[in-house]
């Protein structure tokens, strides 16, 4: 059976493309979303998508991976910086997790220079826009295979 | 056309008047709104008002504006203090915001010393009651003015 | 009239028994609230149960209680360590609140050290349990005796 | 018999309209003592203004309030990260002080973020330009008015 | 044979009662104590109880629980937030300890928020009076049932 | 020849006895004056006494005791804790200088528990009213003798 | 009846006159103590003396004061900025109590530059010598008369 | 022409494999580079790697990419937390930059989670062992085609 | 025209060749100006040199340069460490800054570390006595070249 | 006449052997000081070991070295990073202190990494188990020789 | 003999003039040097200079300085602000050393304001570009003549 | 076979006996190398000694020790406070490591306090100059025979 991954996009990414392009580029998320799916079927993985700007939201997700999917790609947008919620669903969900960024947070202000979720994640990516997301799902299907 | 703002109220304003009274007075959030729209009629401006305990809403609420509002006056709460996806959005909105707070917070536990809010807003106004709210919604007014 | 407790459970708390037990053991959500409810009818107090993942619904619940409960035990999970807006609920509902956490916080990640629910509660219990959560409602139902 | 309020201008606010317009704006500080003294008048309330390069004489000016004045608005300039002499003489006031601050103190460099006045005055109006001397105004109206 | 239960007080709670009643009430150490051995015989085990104003005086009582009890329940008083070597006397006894506390430590002042004990204790109870004593009391009689 | 001692006054001490008396009792400056030249009479000792709002006046009454003072007994008020410049005047001037102040400083807020003069004077007293200037001049007037 | 003040000396104070004259001078406790008895007896108050090495003895005494004593005048050496215990015992004693200091602590290492007892004492000299003993004797006696 | 990419290998990492596998995985360099040649071959870009444990000798050939090279994958090892000189040298080259890491810098010792270097590269890839070096030379690959 | 340049001294250099010649020298103020005044006739620049202790005449004088000059010097002494009024004069001003002490303040107390005037300044120059005053004229003559 | 030795032990190292070999081995205290009788032999030296729990008694005993020791080996255990009073009482005995751990205090919880004994002691020994105490008594023993 | 004087070129300073020209100008690194020795030629001293990326090659260079030079001009680039080799060598050296930069390091990032080397230096001199080079050779010049 | 042991010197310690003798003593680099020898040989295990003031070759030098050497002395000198590179490396040695150092660092200044290597060694020797090389040489010794 193909791996199944969830993607998970935090607070504000809905807006993408509409909003900041000098941070985050002109792509929208559904752009996003179609080229994550084109690159899933090469890889041989399916892949469900979800925003929220509700944290309880992507905890309510998160929780419901067990046993529906092998690995998570998260882009937590700001909760990353302010969520141990997430960092505890993450724990709980106990299946590899993929932190993947647009912006190279280590650019930006000092508060976005912490996560909460990178130290239960397998690892983060950073900084290249959307290839930060297909870089993510790569390293998300590699995992799944070992 | 006039201008169209929008006020939001963050969480647990609406215990106004029955909470802490020494702390936030006893003027209710249904006097706080009449009060405004008594205001924004004299300064020839619309206004939409909206309170929500749910950080997640308030950003929905403010991704909302784009297109049906051309300025804001938030009163964050709480979320203003720790809430980084509330600044993203007033950030993606692109409009002028006020941040406004009844109490005097410089002068409360310093956690509340901190605003997310604040670098991205035009000003911040707090300390006066009911008054902080008048004086947000005539900033705002004077900023669409502009 | 029995003195009336809410028993609030904060994000991931649902997932217990499945979740990391080398921390939290492998007592289920239900199983505590069975024992708490056995432990209620022995104290002759009358308690409800309530779980959620959402801050904001959290918050909501705490206004709810003007009127209809007399105290509050919480295990506020990861919102202990970053909701000011739980803090001000508390504040604002104006009972006695008992803090409790399966786990000892002061054994985990520094992040975990600091509460912004310890100040306005009554107390703080840790460590224990399950039992922290039948230890915390012996605590609100003396403190409703006073 | 009108409120008697008293507006002061910290240091270097003479050069106002000369210096940096990119943060302070083309207003000069005739202009903006202009306008105050206008909307002093619609307010029913006498104002005197004094700027001063000089602590020491702002302190004077300050303690010169006793029996004169019944409210103060001061806007300290870089007074308000360092003078710990202006606190003690609003305390020894102790009429209403209004704060207010041209730009917005929380954009800039981080010393500007911490004011020695706020915690002694009523509140803080800050990033306005001149709108927020005036909402000022408006504020210290309203205090003597209670 | 029933469990036996070492309780230790630290410096300056032989004052109880005498001393600060706004923040420590007005029990006795002595009816302290006396509501302990009337609960310890209600839960069927032994206990021993012992003051000192002597950090050493501790050290030495905790060293002689080897082979003598099964668990302790300890109120360090201050020695609490300074005293690594009673930390290290907990740990080197390597029977279970609870931490109590009568009033609430984070309702203090900041130094006592920090405890070198409870990172070597099952757990914490602090903010409840006397009922602190109890609740430790039933907890580690828990203990040693597990 | 006796012995000279300058007495200091720093900012808003001129309105002891008029200002906050909860923390600086009702004494006026000219009753702790006339109770100093009493007791210089006493120590058989001459002292001048000076008050300022202003720093720069401060630091220039202190450069002109060059061969006209032998000690000074300083309370330095606000500028205690923020003033480089006075601390480098005494270091200067170069004879004893006693740190008084009438209330204890660490009892209130935090910024007010550092003194730039301390490590430069021979020693500090505080607290005790217009009891520190007398104790601080009965310390100057030791220091002169020895 | 005459005020009754108890003269508390902490750690190493008995070996004055031989340790480090270049900080403490070359005075022993002995005279210290026969220049204080003098000084009482001027001053019509009588005083007891005590010096202990050890925490604990320190933190007895202060309990002794009960009924005793009327003020007290302590040196509590390096006691002074590791010991909440003996803070406590001061505040439990709840009388006045005068901190005093042989060498000026803020001329020294940094970790001498705080005083868990100044918060809670009248008030503090310090950098005077044997000096500081006989003013913080008139200061307890002033005290004592008011 | 092929896009020319020089891939950087910071001190100890000659020693992979051989070196705590339980962080680090049982790969040596030679596998790494094999790998990412391979890889290179796909992309159709070429490659050239370098290792040394001397910050002095990567300074020196970072410099010599200009002209040389179109962007750089560096994996920095120990010099990443301490190196300004590499990122110095990263800036004054002048080509897009990628930081890759085997191990996930953030579930390490606190000083592994800053690095000099991130700030200055367009992106950071950590935690994926292998694959961190291919991920990074996709990304490399893709900003050279931007 | 030549450059019209001038030289400021802060708090206490008056005092100079008078004072802790161990850190100073015994260099006088007038011997200073002499020097400068030689080296500016060499350098084809005129000089006016100004000397306070007062921070609000120094905020005067810097606004007076108006038109008047085209550089500053300055050694703002203690203030260097104390004075945002210097900083945004100076920054109001707008000509070239060059800041100079005669000591090497890295080598004193940590609070002279740190310069408010340093960031607005074109670059600083300190640690070499009197030299430091003619290599800051140097400089400052160059930049007017520019 | 051979060096005589004072050998230190602070609290719960008379545990050892008892307590968590994992950190201290299974060496008793007793088998320590037979070891370092053996070494004290071939080394022509003399020691008298003592331990308590009390930091007082261990005040008490480094009092008396004066006349009676030349040199003393401390391991102050849990008192090296809270007894200020221990410090004193080595500065006051000015005699060479070696001080040593038997734990690697560096590797454990960061409040053990810093020792107020470090800074008067010559030197420090940690990590070796029973071999610090050996090195220590010969460092000790080489310093008497110097 | 003329003075001899060793200029020292830390990492990256080989690549000015090509490097980020809005920080440190069009100039190069051989402009410098002849500069440089044009100027030596003027105050009749001899320079010798010296590049290197590696901190080891510049520690071994201020090794070499013994008996060869009479002072050190030292712009050390990133190692600045992370060697303390550097600043050891130059300890050792024991010839009087001048630190220089190109641009103002208190303008830049805040890991750039401390430098490791200004305390062991006579002083420092920043931002002035290549003026900073020749400003530091004068005083290097004059620390020899005296 | 004898234990052989590699004996690294780091930099600067070239110029033992030469550079600051008030620090480090008289004696040179040889003479301790000779004593080191004479050592090695009454404890019957053999040493290779190196020095360098590259932390690369030093890098470099610690990777050759793989089956070659069966523990380390070092004294990292400046890189013990700088070099996570020198600490990976011994860690990727995997052989006892024991650290040492002539001056007591902890007597030094404050960023001599903390060190990269001491965590990965053995155990660290400090503060009795040409002695901690003999003692280390011991624990090295006795470390293999364990």
């Amino acid at each position: 059976m193909p791996a199944r991954i969830l993607v998970l996009h935090g607070p504000n990414i809905n807006m993408l493309g509409l909003r900041e392009p000098e941070i985050y580029g002109s792509t929208t998320l559904d752009e996003i979303d179609a080229e994550m799916k084109a690159l899933a079927k090469e890889l041989k993985v399916t892949i469900e998508t979800f925003q929220s700007n509700h944290e309880g939201r992507l905890v309510d997700k998160i929780q419901e991976t067990q046993g529906n999917f092998d690995a998570i790609v998260i882009n937590a947008g700001a909760y990353t910086h302010t969520s141990i919620a997430l960092r505890d669903a993450i724990l709980s969900a106990g299946i590899p997790t993929v932190e993947v960024h647009l912006s190279n947070i280590y650019k930006r202000e000092e508060f976005r220079h912490v996560s909460f979720i990178s130290p239960v994640a397998v690892g983060q990516i950073c900084g290249f826009g959307l290839e930060s997301y297909l870089l993510g799902l790569r390293a998300a299907a590699a995992t799944t295979r070992e």
